[in-house]
């Protein structure tokens, strides 16, 4: 359903991603990407887990925030860098079971801002839980600016 | 600064963060504790950063939630547990340097749900910069209402 | 779409609904109310607009915190009451044209806490625009345990 | 405390305030501007009302957001817009009493965001509440990008 990308801008989205030393740490794939749309995901482990074994809300909103992040970085000009501003998360249910997994969409897209929403899920595939919702604000910064 | 707390209580704030897989990965220590008040820190490390190599918002989320449900745990009763129902993150400047410190703060405190703010610094040591700040809802759960 | 309520229900949101003298001050009317959806809308007023003329954020923020709270309050047990306690608003564009009209849905259903999502659209009936993205965490007070 | 604002800007902010109609709606009136901060406060009446006779959340939600607006825009450039992004607000008690008072300060002034906190109290003067905690998200419009 996602609009394929220009081989240019998948490129630059997975190079970002690949540079990303907390998404291994967390053992996060990107899953899907395209036009204002980004999934990715973990699997369960030790590693992750908060004080009942379930996925650690830290978890949780580092895989959404990232999706929401690649979503936005996926419809923003050549030579952009995306940047978080901020974003709220909403813990529905406990994150439990062998996979977590993240999709965002962008929900309005401006010159300057992106505002992305990104929905979690749980569970063991095709019977997974709606585990959280985020809503981000991601910034485009374009050369000219500088970092 | 921080009210000293009963021995059983630290305890407990203390068995629970233990437990948490992911706040060893993440490197993360305890640094105080006191009645509706915590410090967590980690170093920096390149597993903990994003695609600049700065600490990653993931791990800044996860340090601010940490902190502040810790902060909202020392004041709950015996025999319940902590939960995060919702947070909102702004991040100010990026999170660099050697160490990320979290401090957090309860706001107000509810029988059933407690309100913390949580202030992230990245820096060195006495030359911190105030990275990021958070809000966010923890819901106390008694014994008799089960998990 | 929306299931219908019974008829108390229906009733018991709508009285509430009436005696909010801040909803007869912003001239909203509740144009849907059915299980776990709310439509509330109003009309451009100079009475409530910022300094362009636009309706104003507070207004907006009104709109879909009240269109949140009574989806919420519709699936609440009798002799309930509704409280926000707290929610995330992203203002997408200006809130111009004759209407603003916020849809609210359900999106979490627990016994104490109600996740809702409003969304608020400015403009003619049938040619809105998206000006705004609300995430709400709404909260459920029994006769038990009073206000 | 608050740092006195040159006659021009604080006249610019003053001018901006009295443009809006809503304010007017709310019976607001600014108590203090200073360099990011700002003080705005209003009294109970019917027409601000939520179902139990207390200030209704919108009107609490719009007059953080005003104070959050204005004590950011004491900061902008001449010439400049401001305009709230987004924002979250965490209700923390009943806001009953006969005036409701929001004190917003600035957190951090960057160059096209500015990130601001505000606390509302209600109660009567001298023995208020602590009602609501807010973070916004405030942008600065200069003439050459246009509205």
């Amino acid at each position: 359903m996602a609009d394929v990308l220009p081989p240019e801008i998948e490129r630059r989205v997975r190079d970002s991603f690949a540079r990303q030393g907390f998404m291994k740490t967390v053992g996060v794939t990107m899953d899907l990407i395209g036009r204002g749309v980004c999934e990715l995901s973990t699997r369960h482990d030790e590693s992750l887990t908060q004080q009942h074994g379930f996925f650690h809300a830290g978890v949780t909103a580092a895989l959404a925030d990232s999706a929401a992040g690649y979503a936005a970085y996926s419809m923003m000009p050549e030579k952009s860098e995306v940047l978080t501003t901020e974003f709220k998360l909403n813990l529905l249910a406990p994150a439990k079971g062998p996979r977590l997994l993240a999709r965002a969409e962008v929900v309005k897209h401006g010159r300057t801002l992106v505002v992305a929403e990104a929905n979690v899920y749980a569970g063991p595939t095709g019977r997974e839980t709606h585990v959280a919702i985020m809503l981000a604000t991601m910034m485009c910064l374009t050369e000219r600016e500088g970092r």
